[in-house]
């Protein structure tokens, strides 16, 4: 995401997979100042040079020297040039990457639990305080309940969101949802009208902020329709490039907001370290998401538990011993 | 605009056209406790009661009441109901209107000038300084030089921006442009490539705000992808509803802004009692807008000569004399 286009590279074989991640550094390159053999450190798919003109503007966390330079990588098979997945490619017991993608965290803090702010916590939390910029009374709206939409629910909680709906097909994520700060509960599947037709009569004119996480151009115009006139902000979440998104010119007009943010908007290396402070502080959730340990081998079984909707976050452990 | 949708009524027949004008109060009915007999007012599309959640909320100018209950009319003619578009039909020696929606202004202001900020001026001046939030020192493109588009460069100027691209595939409206504040002229039919990569190139990577003032969901396309990721906001000022707009959903993950406005977010008589004043200031143009004057009789011509790019704004008197 941190390129106009996603790079057709990151989708070629061979690749590595894996962008979610926790680590120790088992060894650092020439150059390399801020970090050293031991430290505990979170590799982020954005980096944070603090040099360029998006690293310095308060508006943005788009590092404009994310990725790497085409066709470049770090890492080799048996002399064979591999694809690195979005500069960090985790799913290996060792990974090179940027300095300028790599959070240093507390010593004390679990690896097999702050990985998860390598990514997917801090792009829902964000996208509620951050990006939506959430205001204490208002209403929330948040679609699809993966760790995503959990941790976007929290964020709404935690800036005060007096009101905070949720909504999947599956409701067997309600009870996770409602540990996570969410009031009301919709399934579209037991409604005839539109969405956003139940939200907006829930709510006398639609929800004050509305958060698609789950990447569905379908979902995304339900979204940002379920938010109410002159004020409603709608933020894009979920990741998905293939079709294009659309609605109504007068949805906009209206006063609607349709916007959208990578990690949350945090600027990705602070951030990373706030959000780990945050958990050692007992401030955010974090260990509530995670519904199953596995090990790398058994990778195709955690997508599986995801695909049916029988797991939140999967932690799986590289090496089986 | 003021409502969801369009209301069919306001295009159904008979119907009285005309909604940008200034008048004369000639009769108050009971009730109206803000309006004299001989004040100078112009009427407005949009009401502001004080009283509804939007007009109480700072971040919206669509008042809750705006409209009129369907399906009453103020008007008649020969004992037959007309249809009163947007609750003002000024292409009328008389109209009826409520005192939510009308905007008393300063007895010295020229009627057959300051008509203009019954809709174009504020809607494209708003829309760049209260919708766009135009910074200091950024770079604006503006689409369809207009009346509206004119505003909106002017807005542009006035909130200072250091750099104004004026778009139109017409340029004769360059030299109008120019006047207004623009300092970049595009045509796109001067280039093959997509005119958001001839800005992106112009400006190295995008412009901070861009305004459609056309009403194309083409140009409202265009207008957003060519702004800069990770905070340009684009606001659509020209109205359609026939057609969804669209993009692909990373323009918005990349932290694009897509928003809009009815009369440029200015609360509606506050906002043109403002607006009247900043013209008796001379801090905002308005004569500049008028390339023609016709009287009402006239209007095929004035519709012509709008269609064939050759006015900015007829103001046009009702009677001949």
């Amino acid at each position: 995401m941190t390129k106009e286009k996603v790079s057709k590279k990151d989708f070629n074989f061979p690749l590595v997979l894996g962008h979610e991640a926790a680590g120790i550094v088992e060894s650092v390159g020439p150059g390399v100042t801020e970090f050293k053999q031991g430290d505990k450190v979170i590799p982020i798919f954005i980096s944070q040079c603090r040099e360029c003109r998006f690293c310095k503007s308060p508006k943005t966390n788009l590092c404009d020297n994310s990725g790497m330079p085409e066709p470049d990588s770090r890492l080799t098979c048996k002399g064979k040039k591999l694809i690195q997945y979005m500069g960090t490619s985790t799913f290996s017991e060792y990974t090179v990457v940027n300095q300028n993608a790599v959070a240093k965290v507390d010593p004390a803090a679990p690896l097999d639990k702050v990985c998860l702010l390598g990514c997917g916590i801090c792009t829902g939390y964000g996208a509620a305080v951050n990006t939506a910029k959430v205001e204490p009374g208002s209403t929330c709206a948040v679609f699809g309940l993966g760790a995503v939409g959990l941790a976007a629910v929290m964020g709404c909680k935690a800036a005060g969101a007096k009101r905070i709906i949720a909504v999947d097909t599956n409701p067997d994520k309600f009870d996770k949802a409602k540990e996570f700060g969410a009031t009301e509960f919709v399934n579209p599947n037991d409604h005839d009208k539109p969405i956003s037709q139940v939200l907006s009569d829930m709510t006398s004119g639609g929800v004050d902020y509305s958060l698609e996480c789950i990447g569905n151009v379908g979902v995304m115009r339900s979204a940002l329709e379920s938010c109410v006139k002159g004020w409603g902000i709608s933020v894009i979440v979920g990741f998905t490039n293939v079709h294009d998104l659309s609605t109504r010119p007068v949805q906009l007009l209206l006063g609607r907001t349709w916007t959208g943010s990578a990690f949350g908007g945090f600027k990705s290396k602070d951030g990373v370290q706030q959000m780990v402070k945050a958990y050692m502080d007992k401030k955010i959730k974090v260990d509530e998401f995670i519904t199953h340990n596995l090990t790398l081998n058994e990778v195709n079984d955690a997508i599986e538990l995801l695909k049916q909707g029988k797991s939140i976050r999967t932690v799986m452990r590289i090496s089986p011993e």
